[in-house]
């Protein structure tokens, strides 16, 4: 798949859109998407051309069908399943946000050193021993994790999950992660995100890409 | 400030990097910074090209000198004061999250609806009634709400707060608001990310650009 990373950023922003008109309204004009995004109506006509049928026609876009499509092209039908490694505060929000199953991301289980958090059951989601990871990757053939222990875990954890097997790291810890070159890093930076907000803050601009 | 966003996110990356380095660690090349992300080093010269002293030197760069001018260029020592709205698992997990303070942003109080909740203290932040925050906002002259309530209340508590003088949301919820156009969303849009993460993987990328 070749849409650019600000595109699947956008396209998941108008799948929320969609997600939430009722029933009763069966069309949607790109005006309106761009209205409430605060973007250029032009944009989003732009970015609806990577789909390959997206369901336009006289009156605007039709919605089941452009949600349809949206979800086919960025695979949330495809699911994932990964880790949580540190059931902490952010690694239990996590775990119970549903939402992540609706596009595609399932969590498996959850991982821990603290004895006192190992054995747990968060959101229906076991928290296990870190040691159990390995295992436990190669048995449900997971290898995505999304780290959320403590700054000065997270490169220990990332040694352990890159030589467990593990190849794609989710990294919501505040630290970049030294690992070997076949686990890919994908770091969520809160911090980053929150600056850009507060140093655009004399645009009139939104967020709309990432 | 004319920085763009993604070079806004990777100079954070950058002063994470700069932040985990020993005290011992005098200087560090932008090749170093450059293979710990996985991007090109003329990518990193480019963008420390938008401070206005780097710290530049025969061996690299001056390690204290960089990291202040990243925090002084990123306005990091500017203090932002913010509410959290939604005293639940993903609020509570920010309340908790002290990174955020090292970074400038300053979390006063959290407000939720939910009686159990009321008048609880997470991570020395008291959770007030929604209700009151007109009252509080303009009391502590707060602007900036992080908005981390379930997605069927995300448009209400996006209504009443746009009523109560925010100007600023950072919006958690999978949900596109409809707020004033003098109301500010930044969609952290962790489903987006997520899907770009996945959708990369044939390539061989990191993230390091949001």
């Amino acid at each position: 798949m070749n849409i650019p990373d600000k595109v699947v950023n956008r396209l998941t922003l108008y799948h929320f859109i969609l997600e939430d008109m009722r029933d009763d309204e069966k069309y949607i004009s790109s005006t309106r998407i761009a209205s409430l995004l605060n973007i250029d109506d032009s944009q989003v006509r732009k970015d609806l051309k990577y789909l390959k049928n997206s369901g336009k026609c006289r009156v605007g876009y039709e919605v089941k069908q452009l949600k349809h499509r949206i979800e086919e092209q960025l695979g949330f039908k495809q699911t994932r399943d990964a880790f949580i490694v540190g059931a902490g505060n952010l690694g239990s929000a996590l775990a119970k946000y549903d939402s992540f199953k609706d596009y595609g991301l399932n969590i498996l289980a959850m991982f821990d050193k603290d004895s006192k958090k190992i054995g747990t059951i968060i959101n229906g989601k076991e928290v296990f021993d870190l040691s159990r990871v390995g295992n436990l990757a190669s048995r449900l053939n997971v290898d995505i994790a999304i780290l959320t222990v403590p700054k000065e875990y997270a490169q220990g954890a990332a040694n352990y999950l890159a030589g467990a097997g593990i190849k794609y790291i989710w990294n919501f810890t505040p630290c970049i992660l030294d690992v070997p070159r076949d686990v890919k890093i994908w770091n969520e930076n809160l911090i980053g995100s929150f600056l850009q907000f507060t140093n655009n803050e004399e645009e009139e601009e939104y967020k709309n890409d990432n």
